[in-house]
């Protein structure tokens, strides 16, 4: 009946970065398969003021990562934003993965009333380290690897509602 | 350091509820602006074989209101598929937000470990109700929010991070 806040985030991240490295696999296959240049689909996005895939792959490892920025006293490593390959985009996720695992739960022992204190445009806000985790962290996560999903699934690749939600045993 | 079943999910759903409600003001207001017949974007999907936008809205709906079917002993109200307006979109929403907070937290109480069996195509699978919010409920939720938007976006209706997001306050 209770849930450490690194029980309500960094366990689902890691899935779901497992999951993005599945659709990244699914996307280079299509273009194999279909014999179409892989930049067509790494820069495809669903609206000219959206990010494309690459970009929504690149926020996926942001907001992973910033968790471990805003709610321990680990620094996250600095990732700039210039994969423009499949290649290179797992290699992105594949990076934030094993910052992710490098992180010890105990680095969240003063995690859930952590003041946390976000700044994007207009919204600028302080929450705790709960609250951020449940009202920005999980929808802000979720909406990129969902428009991720969106645009390859927009573009013809296979993959569905299962692929998303990925292994629950 | 401990968030209870109820607190990581309910409060959540309800936010995302209200910031649904807003998404389709939003595309109410753009089909007015511009004289399209709502339908247009009530029935607009992002790729063939997807649930066009009033699917999202009865499937954010659903997957809210099973959360209490599945996690305590209250039946929630059926509620048919037959929504083809946005007036109608929005009732629907407001039915199962004044349904989600008719329940109080103590109908919880043995959510946390309480068997939740899935079966959707595939997918079967038995998680305790922790794991059922983690795992499955939390990223289809924000799934179907997230392609809401999407589908408005791509439309040109002018929805950003932001309105996903919400009030963070």
């Amino acid at each position: 009946m209770s849930n450490s806040t690194y029980a309500i985030s960094v366990p689902a991240l890691l899935r779901g970065l497992s999951i993005v490295s599945s659709l990244i696999e699914k996307a280079e296959a299509f273009s194999t398969e279909k014999k179409i240049s892989p930049d067509v689909l790494v820069n495809a996005r669903l609206a000219p003021d959206m990010l494309p895939f690459s970009g929504q792959v690149q926020r996926i490892s942001d907001t992973s990562k910033a968790v471990i920025g805003r709610l321990t006293s680990i620094e996250p490593p600095k990732m700039p934003d210039e994969e423009k390959t499949f290649a290179e985009l797992q290699e992105r996720i594949a990076k934030t993965v094993d910052f992710l695992k490098s992180v010890d739960e105990s680095a969240f022992d003063e995690a859930s009333s952590k003041e946390v204190t976000l700044s994007f445009g207009k919204l600028k806000t302080t929450l705790t380290g709960d609250d951020y985790i449940t009202k920005f962290v999980l929808p802000n996560f979720y909406f990129h690897v969902t428009t991720a999903q969106n645009i390859l699934r927009h573009n013809g690749v296979s993959v569905g509602k299962l692929d998303y939600i990925g292994p629950l045993a």
